[in-house]
């Protein structure tokens, strides 16, 4: 499959998330525990995952499968960063406010483009630097605040740990993506070896979260097992089954393309719905979101486009590299 | 002079017009008459290229001049075109309000960039037209009304004659600007010259202009003449000599740079007077007055910087104009 088909799925499945988790809401508010959907989403991964491996291992030759523990210990990483992100996140939060909190959020694209580099050693052209930044100029833009709309607290005005945790935020989140990239590249393992590892930890992670909530209102309802599907209807069970699918998708992409890649869709994806609220829920297209959507467009454009569709290459170099590539090597030094 | 010392110097003092203009004013409105500016800095305009021209006289060989009357009927095109488009924008201002007008007034900077591909035949690379896009969302997104703001229409919410007075205002100020410039490099005459004859009928359309006024008005106030220095101090003073220096500057730029310097000229001195007014005036900085520097800065960037420091040309082109440049001709073979 090629990496723009699945950036494109990811992309719809992304935005179709914020809208069934939207319809999935009775009244304003979750019916059923929101913090069982990701637990859930992880067994998914998990259960499908296993599932491919066991039909890789049928065939000849066998999958890849790294099973030492100096290479296992590695994949419980991006759980423990997301652990503590979420930590830094809530954090975040008793500082500034939600919209700051969004705006800030977007930080993440260029903190991904700087760890891409600095840890993936993955080199940028000036101009791909230039599309990531549009890139978060864009989904900024689009989110900026109304005239008219409720709250209205500058961005400037939160206290200083406030912009310190959201910019730790940022650099967490990056992390996580970037040292999933790194694990998944590290060596040809097969795909779904490499997601059960990654899933079996995440589910664990998760069950612990759910514990932890159970612990911190005292078992007041009972544990987590006993009430974990309380609640759910079809639209729940899309939502679970939409972010499972997601998550696959993104270890897909992390494997056989990279995090600039996802950067982009989660992007695109975020714009989509925005795009699909105005449609769906009747929300007022704004100006920011028209012009967002723009600078988004031409920076997707920046950083994908063969340089040679953007710029006027000096007239000699394509006859150069042409006859490297095409005439046998005694003709080379003809010229 | 190089062109980017004139283009900055432009930049520079456009805005100190937008600053100039507000000192101007008293308790929120002008003492004297505006319409008397733009025709006092015509005059300015006019004394000085001639006094100019005059000099360039003394000197030999002299400047060229074309003088027969199939030359000098063509400057007072730009003064006709001015016209209508100030006729124009007055007919848009019925449709639409003023933030509307205000955020259309960027379209300007896209029609420019088509009507100097289209009629001045100068070719942009893919990458200039997205810097003229994103110069065009750049300057919109720093006008984006923020929330909490007094007047708070929609932008989509205008009739649709709105749009069309303001798309053919945009296309008349571009072709006002194109014409100038095909005017100004039509032959090598001397600039003072072209000023001359440009200025000449500049002033006589801001005359007719103010003794229109005077009709409409009945003479009321007594003709333009008897009260034209009426309410002037020194910051008026200033603003007719710094209005008169930008139209010089734009001359120059039209004959020995083109339009889309201008334009580039004119969107930063947009933003500039914005910071300035947040520092001078205490304005409240806006998200999208910063996000709307950093698009206009990128655009500038992607506009002007050479290619090879944006992308990566391919490896081989490098060696092989080195060695064209550098190395004796019988070594060129070696490699």
């Amino acid at each position: 499959m090629r990496w723009y088909v699945v950036a494109s799925l990811l992309t719809v499945l992304t935005s179709s998330q914020g809208i069934l988790t939207t319809l999935s809401q009775s009244n304003g508010g979750y019916k059923y525990d929101y913090a069982t959907v990701p637990f859930l989403a992880e067994v998914f991964k998990l259960l499908v995952s296993s599932v491919f491996l066991w039909r890789e291992m049928q065939n000849s030759p066998p999958p890849k499968m790294m099973m030492d523990w100096k290479s296992v210990r590695l994949y419980p990483i991006p759980s423990i960063i997301y652990l503590i992100h979420n930590n830094v996140q809530f954090a975040t939060l008793t500082y500034v406010d939600t919209s700051t909190y969004q705006i800030m959020g977007n930080l993440k694209i260029v903190t991904t483009g700087i760890l891409f580099r600095l840890f993936l050693k993955r080199k940028l052209t000036n101009l791909q630097w230039m599309a990531i930044i549009l890139l978060a100029v864009g989904t900024t833009t689009s989110q900026v605040k109304g005239c008219g709309e409720a709250s209205c607290d500058s961005f400037f005005s939160s206290p200083i740990q406030g912009y310190l945790f959201g910019a730790l935020s940022a650099c967490l989140s990056a992390l996580a993506g970037v040292y999933t990239e790194f694990l998944m590249k590290k060596n040809n393992d097969s795909l779904y070896w490499q997601n059960v590892q990654l899933y079996t930890f995440g589910s664990i992670f998760n069950m612990g979260r759910l514990l932890m909530d159970d612990f911190r209102s005292g078992f007041e309802e009972g544990p987590w097992w006993q009430r974990i599907f309380n609640g759910y209807n079809m639209t729940t069970w899309l939502v679970v089954l939409n972010l499972g699918t997601t998550g696959l998708l993104v270890s897909w992409l992390m494997k056989y393309a990279d995090n600039i890649v996802k950067v982009y869709a989660t992007s695109m994806a975020m714009l989509l719905t925005m795009v699909l609220s105005v449609i769906l829920f009747n929300f007022k297209p704004t100006v920011q979101l028209f012009l967002g959507i723009i600078i988004c467009m031409m920076s997707l454009h920046m950083y994908f486009a063969p340089p040679s569709t953007l710029v006027d290459l000096p007239l000699t170099v394509k006859p150069v590299s042409e006859s490297v590539s095409e005439v046998p090597a005694e003709r080379k030094t003809d010229s």
